[in-house]
């Protein structure tokens, strides 16, 4: 039973909708849904709004499976950019990230998730088969940086990208593991220290 | 400057709308958005259909301000209900606690909030102007439970209210301030603690 039981039907469809989204749970979902109610209708059909522009207009790239509104997307269109060069990215936000924090002039390649057969993600559940059609349809590919998350399962990723590809002949690169910037020795965890110590310039 | 400066403009837009909700940043945002994305184009049309719903049918109710989607609310149109009591809350949500939680059977009144200077919430922006007219208008309203929450905020509310009430010869209660069942002493914070002195019974 909820405390909901008696609340008006499309509250409760509201409440519903919110709570399907990740991190977000009963309490939380009943907060927001409250709270754009009394903010007024205008406020609910402007959110109702993005969702059917983003769903209506957004794509994934035909070539990286980047997010993009065309059939490809502004970076795999880029001639000034250096198309010998692929970076492996998990998700889109990891893409984006590079291209704000980095100096990364190469394209990318968004995997869409990483392989986990706890959470029942197979290698087939990503885009790797259209990873390996780039190479082998593409003479001009000199190196892929395997970018994947620094976590057990962006690692195992990682090894099972680099063993795929190693047979196309096409050298793959891993981004370094190490302390972060500003970090310290005294709070690094112990996989973050042994890394860095092993991974020693 | 953003991590979404190359994001396609519907992204954009969908995180705007997600941070417009309460206690949503920008990571959670766009982690929300690239879920539903994700997720692909129909999970996001459902959940712009549920605001779409919500904003068309959920109404207040004319008499207690409670959420509905007629223009009385069920509890308000109930005559088997008690109307002779009625319970103050601040939110929708309280009142749906005290209908699951309690055995409750009188009406309510939702204030939509608390007054709150700091906020700039003054008693105007509050439903107390149709809470006293049903005072006035109704000859068979004998006590008003202030069920303002026990906060600050919600301790002056309660009190503002009982000033204006008073004249009108109707009696008003607050909800009891104590130590939670199930609490401990020892971990009760000091306003808890002396309340549940001060109020012993």
């Amino acid at each position: 039973m909820s405390i909901l039981r008696g609340a008006p039907r499309p509250l409760r469809g509201l409440i519903e909708g919110f709570k399907r989204l990740p991190g977000i749970g009963q309490k939380t979902a009943t907060r927001l849904a409250l709270y754009l109610i009394n903010q007024g209708a205008e406020n609910m059909l402007e959110l109702a709004r993005s969702l059917e522009q983003a769903a209506r207009h957004i794509k994934f790239c035909e070539i990286c499976h980047n997010l993009t509104e065309e059939d490809v997307c502004a970076i795999c269109n880029d001639h000034e950019r250096d198309h010998s060069i692929i970076m492996v990215v998990e998700q889109s936000n990891d893409l984006m990230a590079v291209e704000m924090y980095a100096d990364y002039t190469g394209v990318y390649h968004v995997l869409g998730g990483f392989i986990s057969p706890l959470d029942g993600v197979a290698p087939s559940d990503l885009n790797i088969k259209s990873l390996l059609k780039r190479l082998r349809e593409d003479d001009g590919i000199d190196e892929v940086i395997i970018a994947t998350n620094p976590s057990t399962e962006g690692d195992a990723t990682a090894i099972y990208l680099h063993k795929l590809i190693e047979p196309l002949g096409v050298k793959t690169t891993r981004i370094a593991q190490g302390l972060p910037s500003g970090g310290s020795l005294q709070f690094a965890d112990k996989a973050t220290l042994s890394k860095a110590i092993r991974n020693r310039q």
